[in-house]
């Protein structure tokens, strides 16, 4: 990485050129493989024979949705054998697993995919062949009759999040020529594997594998198959996460068929290929790809397909096997309120008490995805230090959980409940998914509090922290002047003098008294009760209660900045910035003693901020 | 999750029972299956038939390095085909992979593990058989001769973590019955698969099957294939990432032998069993599992084992394929340098050019894992808006890359220098990993910079921006008391009074002006050149140029809460606080002035860390 200084230079046309550079490697591999002109396009029926063997589509879908495509992408073609995959899933939802897993094994055959021969169950090997492929269309026959068809074409349509039609002519050519099938199908039902009319059954499987497809298309049934059964586009929830897994573990172990082993070996992407020319690749978590391009080779794969796949999975190094992950980067700050109280600005005994006991609250901040191994470690964490009295887990970052980190998490909350330890969950709603995923474990737990606002769960674990020493609170007390923080070092005659220029004012629970925006005409000094201050966008500045004073910068911006609403029923010692300026005129050094603590008052506020900005950026 | 409130109760001596809850899950699973008391202990030597059946420890390693321990994990037994998976390795690593791969397939055979059967090359099917697993302690031997054996038991210890011992009984009982392996191994040899002495290549193989391993030993073991190679405990690289994802990928395939179908179906956990009574299972970027308990099903597979494997899979819903990530969590911030300059205080023509520019610095900061997922989400963010001219990626909180992510990113700075856009690192030194696995790919590169404090590269990046629209900066151009800031809406008569009691200073680069912790008797007016203001723990709180005031917090604190150093010869009106308490009784308008400039700045200070603090945490 040299040093040289750049140039500043190119106007923004230049900017319509910048592209992802996922996008530029796919359209290097599709100007590279356009050459490869190796492999035949499938004729064992008529229609097939038809397909243009110069198309050449390439399109991958990340799990957030986006779809990049190069190439024929929107060029239709039938499905095929990738429609196995989606129908043995659908049969597994469709009739439960037991079910289908008692007529359908799933060890590979080391036989090609016509293959005959059944394992030692009479049973077929598994459902990326065609004896099973053909067992699950029983099954879906099975459970809706005439329907069955239909039910597949939506089904499939819901992984491609769009409406898929059938090439009636191949279907026509498939079911005219399709007496190897047959024959299979009856084996199958001497067997009882299916106990329908085998000729119906027969009709939905040559129907499911003429449905239309584009490499889109593909693309995106193999990112909702990498994501969970979620489809990445419409956001669907397709199929059951089981049947999902179970559809890649036998697309592992099967779905290249006697090319199986060098696959895993050699690509490490699950995958599946239809001879009408489509490629399907789904790496979990990560992507799905759909390549289309009609030349196969002998074991009836796309030739070109073959070669993306290889490509993307040694480019990028992405062989599924191959995952690093560090279980540390989850939290991003773990502290006591100590060094980070709630902007909630406490009088002097609450201050103390505090101060005595800030290690009773442990703070975890947690960021990214919450795995086993993320959850795991900050169980350890928390088994490392003496125990707190409140630990607040704050997940607004948290962006994503897996079932195994849900249930490490809950299964913490209960450890801690054991303990007397009480949970508190800022960042996070009762009705995020999320929440649901936790909620499923912590049945009759009563430890577990709930805050969306950090801030607020910080300032509701110091309230137990000051009830439970003995420094209740009473907010209706009302304060005088001389004890406001902001008059500190006035003298009597200077305080009285003030104190004649100031009303009282009588505030409601919720009632705004000052606006962002408005004139600064005046300062207040509360007198009774609890406000805080917002910022227009929602953000909460601080909660101030009796002594503190607000609407204080009137003394140095002319309009207010923030919100000012009364939390409970309150009341304030208002001064007119007029009246308040007379009285400077005639009190120089009070004037310059207010002027002093309030400077003392922003720089203790400048402190906590940047302390606790040390706390978010020493990560 | 119900609300009534908890108990503040128990003493501290109950948190010595508190425990992570992966540990109570482990400790439950010894529990439940001690009861299974089905199967047989191998006994096809006399010395395997010794070992004792109740015997039952469960181990599991975490990827940052913590062992859980459970029952028996500290009782030797003999790894026996557990040893394939890491001689594979160690042969692809030593030999090569295209001599390796030459010899030895990768696809499932279908038999059991002794079978004698070749395949359609006379080469073994895949290294997890015996005939596999043989062919590679030939290749050793071809290798490294006598000494082939010594190297593999060092290079199993590496994995392990400990030098690992060998059983002489069971290598003198395996050599003394090993007839079925001889005659495999006369048959690689007439394949030319072995071009060794035959029976010193045995002896290899005898040997490393009576290698000596606890389950806390195979649990490392696993973890360290589970981490891409290296050891989580000793952090030792000990074989290469193509070398353990493709030893995973033949476990995978063929691991379970003539089970593998089933186990990747229902456990999804690359694995291997011994018929010493061990089982390994490895879950990459997870964990790693060591299992012992003598007692073998009819594939030869530890009863308990097995049930610990199945338990652990389907409690966390840890299958391999059913993984979730959400690429969205790796960016926590991304903003121009409007709402976050740098901490160097700017002077007005300079300001206005920043503030009239802003949009031309962008800032991504990045956390957690950088994977290929992660990084093409942000070259879309990128390439979604208009181009800036310096783009700064903060890598502070990245805690690990993939070379997935890693090559992306590298692809992203190419595309941004085709556009003459500047990259600035920050948060990474160029002695790290991350650093070289990305700097693998950037060759020729001239548009990076690195900058390892976030502020510091903003504050590079606002120079550029300052240079480029013309402001340039003469640090050495001296400045009048009348510029100061702090003393701005003084009067003329004030100005002389106060400069009357002023003395220059005159500091070197690096020269210590104030040290934290001294008492504060006098404060500073920087006249020309530039200081810095640092805590003692190194945090950089500002930079200050001609015109700013420094140690002003004397007016408020008696005690220096900060470091001041010159950045550059530097020059400073020194005032003493003896003197500046005499001026304010002279001027006491002037002193409130004074008192609300300062207050005035603190204000502006607090509402810059605000606003860092709601772009940090706005999530």
């Amino acid at each position: 990485m040299k040093q040289s200084p750049p140039p500043f230079t190119t106007g923004p046309t230049a900017w319509t050129r910048s592209k992802p550079p996922l996008l530029r490697f796919l359209k290097a591999c599709h100007a590279e493989f356009t050459s490869e002109i190796g492999g035949a396009v499938a004729d064992y029926i008529p229609e097939l024979g038809k397909a243009d063997p110069a198309h050449f589509g390439i399109s991958l879908a990340t799990l957030d949705g986006h779809v990049y495509e190069v190439g024929d992408t929107q060029v239709p073609f039938t499905i095929q054998s990738m429609s196995k995959p989606f129908v043995f899933a659908l049969a597994l939802d469709t009739l439960g697993a037991a079910r289908v897993e008692s007529v359908i094994g799933v060890e590979p055959s080391g036989d090609p995919f016509n293959s005959i021969r059944l394992n030692a169950e009479n049973h077929p090997f598994n459902p990326m062949v065609n004896a099973g492929a053909i067992s699950c269309s029983g099954l879906i026959h099975e459970a809706k009759g005439d329907a069955a068809f239909e039910y597949i074409r939506q089904a499939l349509g819901r992984f491609a999040g769009r409406e898929l039609d059938v090439d009636d002519a191949v279907y026509a050519s498939e079911s005219a020529t399709g007496d190897r099938n047959r024959a299979i199908g009856y084996l199958l039902r001497t067997n009882a594997v299916i106990k329908e009319n085998v000729a119906a059954v027969l009709e939905v499987y040559f129907r499911q594998c003429a449905i239309l497809v584009t490499a889109r298309d593909i693309a995106v049934m193999a990112a909702t198959l990498a994501n969970r059964g979620i489809n990445p586009v419409t956001g669907e929830q397709v199929m059951t996460p089981y049947a999902i897994s179970r559809t890649l573990s036998v697309m592992t172990s099967s779905g290249m068929y006697d090319y199986a082993g060098e696959w895993i070996y050699r690509v490490g992407i699950p995958a599946k290929s239809g001879v009408g020319g489509g490629i399907l690749a789904a790496l979990p978590a990560r992507l799905g790809l759909g390549s289309y391009s009609p030349k196969l080779d002998k074991h009836g794969n796309s030739v070109r397909g073959i070669k993306v796949c290889q490509a993307l999975s040694s480019h990028y190094d992405l062989h599924m096997l191959n995952r690093s992950d560090d279980a540390r980067n989850s939290i991003i700050a773990d502290y006591d309120i100590g060094n980070s109280p709630s902007r909630r600005v406490r009088r002097a005994h609450e201050q103390n008490i505090l101060a005595a006991h800030h290690q009773d609250v442990r703070v975890i901040e947690l960021v990214g995805t919450l795995s086993f191994s993320n959850v795991d470690y900050v169980s350890r964490q928390l088994a490392a230090r003496p125990r707190p009295q409140l630990v607040i887990f704050d997940l607004r970052r948290v962006t994503a959980m897996t079932r195994a980190g849900a249930r490490l998490l809950a299964e913490e909350f209960r450890e801690l409940a054991a303990h007397h330890v009480t949970v508190i969950l800022s960042g996070i709603r009762r009705s995020s998914p999320d929440w649901k995923a936790i909620a499923e474990w912590t049945e009759g737990l009563t430890n577990i509090r709930n805050y969306y606002l950090l801030d607020a769960a910080i300032e509701w674990a110091e309230d137990q922290l000051v009830y439970r020493y003995g420094g209740a609170i009473d907010f209706f007390e009302a304060t005088e002047l001389s004890e406001q923080s902001l008059l500190a070092g006035l003298t009597e005659e200077e305080l009285t003098d003030l104190a004649s220029l100031a009303s009282i004012q009588t505030y409601q629970t919720g009632e705004k008294i000052i606006s962002a925006g408005d004139a600064a005409t005046s300062l207040f000094f509360l007198r009774s009760g609890a406000v805080h201050v917002t910022l227009p966008d929602g953000v909460r500045l601080a909660t101030l209660t009796a002594g503190m004073p607000f609407g204080e910068m009137a003394l140095l911006e002319p309009h207010r900045s923030a919100d000012v609403l009364a939390d409970m029923a309150a009341t304030a010692y208002e001064i007119s910035l007029r009246d308040f300026e007379r009285f400077r005129q005639q009190h120089p050094r009070a004037g310059e003693r207010i002027m002093r603590n309030l400077a003392q008052l922003l720089a203790d506020r400048l402190i906590l901020a940047n302390a606790k900005l040390d706390l978010l950026t020493s990560g």
